[in-house]
């Protein structure tokens, strides 16, 4: 557990020079909101899902999100294959286990994904859990859990998968097994709208698709949102309001005023 | 004809302290602002549609809401699996049946699924009239009749479905077959943004979920949103700034603003 | 390449007053924003795409959009059974072939499509040029050449297949092999927002709908969008208030302010 060594200094630029085109093959209810997150954060999105193409597609991405939030099983084998094709082409893909303790097609599809090694594993608390086979006690899409008693958890399931894991909640944790950071941004509102944590994650595979390592990735990608909601928060009247000014935050955010906000310990 | 009884006084806070788990099955264009609206009313949202799980997650939710807006053959087998699974399990439900006299397609489909006995059915004047038999003239999504033409067809509607039918236009009408209440809230601005009456129906459900009766439910339900649209479209420069209004005024609706502001009579 | 007769001073308003019912099979990413910017300029859309009712329901449309950005096999099944259904009856459609080249089950799809005679094809510079039979160096959905580079493809394109065809970019170019207009309208934020080639093909399909001829259709309909960011860019804090400005922008052109502020050439 000791402190990460990575600097953030140059992070946001360094994503926006090498604009990386990140193949996402995620759920129907944030394809907008995280195509546009990438798009903020520099990075070039596409949504491709069709079992007659993701092999195609992926070999020629940076890198590859796969969120399970809305399943069918058409999907999971398109999921699968793209998983293989960037494994094969050395493209980095991350996993969103969106739900994974909600019924079994879910645990079932979450273990044969996790089986495929992404680099990065990114859920709540409930999901982290549910993931590393423990009973994980969610409530639909959301966290019964504080990130902090999944940390544990957390630690286990990185070291049994090789992956880097992130458990988001109040405060972030990322893990290899050995390492673990610590990032405290963000806000509560992010809760108050949905696929915040799906835009972290594809946020997360926007710096991997940049060249960044599985571990700094994820640490950029958590700090870089949550700062970006901090901003957003105070230009909000709502969640409605929140969600757009997000948008806005994460175009408008540089590495000046990344480094200077981020709580990473 | 007479008026109801239901206060809606501690309405919004009895949802938001339940804030039940509400399982959607809708249409693509509205699952981000469904879902949403859902958040900021107090309930947390899951949108699974799979066949290979709906019944694992319909009884484990506290209500379910079924809108056939985007159909597809899968979806619809999925919409009857999970509408049987809520039934056994004593869960609510809400059916929305978008277009429903536009194509064959969805006059069979709607009434499969009005077989299956929704606790209410929520649509527009022609989707209502088509549901009940009879000629609907719709436009598409859109409809061509008022309201207060399809009331009459509403109450024989929730007389041979045993559903609470509620019709939704400049004034929105809630039928048991019985009583009948009309609540004169709510904008025509809503009828500029797409699936303003699926997050009604949501809405809807999300009150079923918290406990409510049914025609408590879509009276507390219409009111809702029709008091917060009043409210967005205040704050509104068009239907792009009203769409994010109105999920920020029903985040800030409270129970006196409610009661307030709602014409049911 | 003369300069086209075409007048947009009642483009709008006759849109408007026609209300055209537009049938749309497009892409999940930007259901919500397309049908929220067709009902803005006066339309009325739906979202159809089953197998089982798209040949019932494009014969009622008054006009057809076909965009395959998330494409599956079932999908490509049903936008040839529409297009098929819509040439019978004699509604006009229009084609957008996002990513076109970026998969042999694009490339393939966007082929068999062509065949099938849409009135106007609209692109960014490598999707025509993959239509086109070229090499297109697209990156993802993201275009690598410029609009101007493409504008001799693109009337080559129309001159094979008798469609108009639309080259959108820094300046976009409308041509049916003989004539071309350059329309010199829009912002470079709109790059920046998921979906906005999409809204600008399905705005020209609802100038279909409404009547005007495929070549004055599109030149109407990326005038309109053109015109609308350039209003809604001046009230946006970054490409998340932009995407809500566009629609209210959109919602508030008139004939007017679209003739004053189009660079139609």
């Amino acid at each position: 557990m000791t402190t990460p060594a990575f600097d953030l200094t140059a992070a946001l630029s360094t994503l926006r020079a090498r604009n990386p085109l990140v193949h996402n093959i995620t759920n129907y209810v944030v394809m907008n909101t995280t195509a546009n997150a990438l798009l903020a954060v520099g990075a070039s999105p596409a949504m491709v899902h069709a079992g007659e193409e993701v092999a195609d597609f992926a070999p020629i991405a940076a890198a590859l999100v796969v969120n399970i939030g809305t399943l069918s099983a058409p999907w999971v084998s398109a999921m699968i294959a793209a998983a293989n094709a960037a494994n094969n082409a050395g493209v980095p893909w991350i996993l969103d286990p969106v739900a994974a303790g909600a019924t079994p097609f879910r645990r079932e599809t979450s273990r044969r994904l996790v089986a495929l090694k992404p680099a990065v594993i990114r859920g709540n608390a409930s999901e982290i859990i549910a993931v590393a086979g423990d009973s994980s006690g969610g409530k639909g899409v959301d966290s019964t859990a504080s990130s902090e008693s999944a940390a544990d958890t957390a630690r286990r399931l990185a070291r049994d998968t090789g992956a880097v894991v992130a458990v988001t909640g109040k405060v972030d944790y990322v893990t290899d097994g050995q390492r673990t950071a610590a990032i405290a941004n963000g806000d509560v509102m992010l809760t108050r709208v949905t696929g915040t944590g799906c835009t972290a994650t594809a946020i997360i595979g926007a710096y991997l698709g940049a060249g960044f390592a599985p571990f700094d990735a994820a640490v950029a990608g958590l700090a870089t949102i949550g700062v970006a909601a901090e901003i957003a928060v105070k230009e909000a009247r709502g969640p409605g309001s929140f969600q757009v000014a997000l948008i806005d935050a994460l175009y408008r955010l540089d590495d000046a005023a990344l480094a200077a906000g981020a709580r990473v310990s």
